[in-house]
């Protein structure tokens, strides 16, 4: 049973998108219970010049949607870019899980040296191989902002621990 | 060149500490021209419940060190605890990058089944293979803590980017 760049990939995309998904319920409670706008969660940074929280929770879901997607070579579907609740966030979530869980083992299996350029928004490309794009790009981002979207939570009050941030294991 | 459970671990590790140590620097430097304290710094928290920084710094290292020593059957080393200073923290980063930097693949490769029992402070006693290890547990909360290092230091007013979380990726 040896490591592959499926198992690196969809069934962490899947497991942190889902947890993601829960805290957004916790921190839709919590507004609530406290009579907290949402907005106010929705808008949180952590630093001016940081992403809100509802950038953190996009930014998530387009590395995984888009990364599998590339790796496969498949079209990603265009996420809803509506995040102005969390019901809108959630919706986004639940469809990028759809999208990434919908790949067998053998449409990403096998992609360490596929050739894959990227284009970025400001016409940059940049190239890499499935295995560069994957390791050094794709999951640290993805990390980064779900880490991120539960670091502003915690940090403005909504009850969460680290079982929360892991959720459960895809098998 | 496929993947394996050597190339998902140690560069990674070695990246992310490297980048973490470097981080560091730029921390020092920021108290150090704005005349703060860097006990300010090192015991900066999101909220009162979490880790504070040089906590997350001490996380994000032994979760590195434990988890190659298991992988690859070795004897972890004893990092130091004192982390009353940036010089301290960057101490321990270094001697953690040492221990992991000096495994070879064949140490950590084919090791997805190994039976890996870890006994908590507590007591408590949780099994593991090699992968539900490095992939459910190891990784995770690796990119936990240095996240939430960065995002600690962001918060506080040094003035990092993408690029110093990210770090170079080790070849």
């Amino acid at each position: 049973m040896t490591v592959s760049m499926y198992k690196i990939s969809v069934p962490i995309f899947v497991q942190y998108l889902t947890s993601l998904s829960a805290v957004l319920d916790k921190a839709a409670a919590h507004c609530e219970a406290k009579k907290i706008d949402p907005a106010a969660s929705l808008n949180a940074r952590l630093y001016p010049d940081m992403y809100p929280f509802s950038r953190q929770v996009r930014a998530a879901s387009d590395h995984a949607v888009n990364t599998t997607a590339r790796l496969a070579g498949a079209e990603p579907p265009a996420l809803p870019n509506a995040d102005s609740s969390f019901t809108e966030l959630k919706d986004r979530l639940a469809k990028a899980i759809d999208f990434v869980k919908g790949f067998k083992a053998a449409q990403i299996d096998g992609t360490e040296d596929k050739a894959i350029k990227i284009t970025f928004p400001s016409g940059a490309t940049r190239e890499f191989t499935g295995q560069s794009l994957l390791l050094n790009n794709a999951l640290p981002n993805f990390y980064l902002h779900c880490t991120t979207a539960y670091d502003i939570l915690r940090h403005n009050g909504v009850e969460l621990g680290k079982r929360d941030f892991m959720g459960t294991p895809v098998t």
